[in-house]
């Protein structure tokens, strides 16, 4: 019987031949990852009182990017613990700068076909390899920890397809936020898979942000099948896949809960506005909003490709007076990469304001956080109430394309009008 | 009579032909500088409650540096506080981005003659553009503001003579941690006159550490008279010094309260121990100390001269694993120039962490703090116990070549090893 790529996945992580959605099932996981602030610091003391340890450090992956830099003692005090658990429990791989998901792509530790876990909610990227890889809290983290493996009900698959081929200034992100707006994020135990001519065409780091803010449209996951891409990719990265690619795809005729169809020639910039990814429309149907601060950062907007969108604007343009631009790139590797290309000279030219690699702001308790009143655009996942700072400020989602436009106008406008003049 | 530099220009400054040590005088205040710390959240209500305004906006600079970027809610409010603030009350200079003491430097505020005030204990760095500039706290910025004069008891000039040149890889931060080692940490009520051929041959940036690290000595302040590098720094900020430099020195027969010899070329690079900066001595003299953190920031360690030196060292090599090391611009001007002129690129090439501009941890309220028992050797200008984090952390000061040698061996070690291997 036919079985799209989440139930392949699924099915080989509990040794069965086939698994229906609905199903409960216990996998083993292949890798496990955590952060800093729901890893160490919340499992070591539970591992202490079961006496138990770590089922294989070699498959767990230990990311600091919530508390880093530590902006004060107990962050401080945090991020030794996160370092002294790994080290003493034989964890090799904790002590990569960047925020999880962007360290996971760096170095290749996911693979075509691998289930894996990650403690943290935008996890889904992980999918962006052809992985199922979810999002859990720490308590599942801990028991993960421990036995290596977790339960889970097997999803339905959701295919989107995405025909013809993005417009300049148009990204990722704008489809996501489209898709929030169009089907809502009440999308439960549904694993989204992307496709079509589109998809195809895309970057690594942009498949990313398609599975990652499928935490937005509240996925299970988000998943795109492996390629010559995503080859290249693990390659560049030391970690070759060694395995067959051709295995882990959906069967063309798989049972879907739905099938939708969108064309990307056609898709706009798109804004959520306050305090919703779902209120996202046109960045071009919007009057006049003036911004206080732009924001370039996160797993979904701070990558070296969005640093680079974000540069296709700011090149030779300053932001507006009133307005800061604040830039923190994903990872340390991205950042020498961008000094490397040119891409910091451009941002910094402009005006930008660099700061620390780290999920920052996004996780709301890092660098850029918004005063009450205040305007915010910003290139993350989510602008839920007072994520980013005082619950009386307004936080917009735009693309790094239309994040680093507002940042020179001062408000929301639509990118591609200053590219078409750059052009 | 004669005169010492700081005796005519406060003299100048409160309308006299002389003034002599120990007299009380009321002084006429040419600029003054406050910070989001020190500033507009605690003057405002002040202002308010007195029914006072600003005596002269246009004397008045203003600079967020301690909270920024903004961390949490609160430090977001103080901030939109501080720009509200600033444009309520006329300053037109308040949105700078950088430490205060550099962004005071890049906009050519300070002039030689002038007599300044600034709301920062290392105010006192104004002194390098010949200018007599002291640190008060905020209730006497308050007063400040209002009347535009200060109250200052005159101080004896102590004279500090560098003969001879320094070694590739000894800078100007060797100079005053010798100088804390050398003369303690108890000189009142003095002005710190720097000078001498070393002094001479020194970029605007370095005579800046020494006037800065003078508020360490305990003095009251530091100056270097102006000359043809102090009247080029400020032509390429713009603001070319329009009066005559000659009036602006110290008279060659005027009474010190000291005059100290030392011979630069001599000099070998400083590490101050825990928790003081008179606790300095060659680098070459500790054993085996190694090292959690090297923190590469703050006005006395992260403007772009400070990043070249980091940058002479770092060229070609990594940070040892096990160590991080954090730096964090002085300036977004700097940064931008940094990424220009290829530094940015070197010192990320090494694995360097970019923080964001800003006092950052040097203010203990920024990124990079220490945690208990770590070890952290730093480019700021005090170590004092607990000031970059736990009180149980040990911080170590040296200069940028010495901050980035430590961070490359992973331990405190003598700089000047690496650069002559790398010549």
């Amino acid at each position: 019987m036919a079985s799209t790529l989440a139930e392949k996945i699924i099915a080989h992580s509990c040794g069965r031949e086939q698994v229906r959605p609905g199903e409960i099932i216990t996998a083993s996981i292949d890798l496990l990852m955590m952060h800093d602030s729901g890893g160490p610091r919340r499992v070591a003391s539970r591992l202490e009182a079961l006496g138990a340890t770590v089922w294989d450090p070699d498959r767990v992956v230990v990311v600091s990017d919530h508390f880093v830099p530590a902006v004060d003692i107990e962050s401080a005090e945090i991020l030794a613990l996160t370092r002294r658990w790994a080290r003493a429990n034989g964890v090799r791989h904790y002590d990569s700068v960047g925020i999880c998901h962007v360290v996971l792509q760096e170095h290749g530790h996911i693979q075509p076909g691998m289930f894996c876990v990650g403690g943290d909610s935008h996890s889904t990227s992980g999918g962006a390899f052809g992985a199922f890889m979810m999002g859990v809290g720490a308590t599942d983290i801990t028991a993960a920890l421990v036995t290596g493996e977790i339960w889970l009900k097997v999803p339905e698959t959701v295919r989107v397809n995405w025909n013809g081929e993005l417009a300049a200034g148009v990204s990722a992100k704008d489809m996501m936020l489209f898709l929030c707006a169009s089907l809502g994020m009440g999308n439960e135990n549904q694993a989204f898979e992307y496709d079509g001519p589109a998809v195809r065409r895309m970057s690594m780091s942009e498949r990313m942000v398609l599975c990652n803010m499928s935490a937005e449209l509240g996925a299970e996951t988000g998943i795109v099948t492996a390629d010559a891409a995503t080859l290249h990719a693990l390659e560049l990265a030391g970690r070759p896949f060694a395995g067959d690619i051709g295995r882990w795809q959906s069967d063309s005729d798989a049972a879907c809960l739905a099938n939708h169809c969108f064309d990307a020639s056609t898709l706009e910039p798109q804004i959520a506005a306050p305090h919703s990814p779902a209120n996202s429309r046109p960045a071009a149907s919007y009057g006049r909003v003036a911004i206080d601060q732009a924001y370039i950062g996160a797993c979904t907007g701070a990558k070296l490709s969005d640093l680079q969108m974000a540069a296709e604007v700011l090149k030779g343009r300053k932001v507006a007076r009133g307005t800061r631009l604040l830039i923190a790139p994903a990872s340390v590797e991205m950042t020498a990469r961008a000094a490397a290309d040119g891409t910091l000279r451009i941002l910094t030219d402009a005006g930008a304001i660099l700061l620390p690699t780290g999920c920052g702001a996004c996780a709301g308790m890092g660098a850029g956080m918004v005063a009450g009143g205040e305007v915010c655009l910003s290139t993350t996942a989510r602008n839920f109430k007072g994520r980013m700072g005082s619950s009386e400020s307004m936080v917009y989602l735009g693309s790094p394309y239309s994040v680093a436009a507002g940042a020179v106008k001062g408000e929301i406008c639509d990118p591609r009008e200053m590219l078409a003049e750059t052009a």
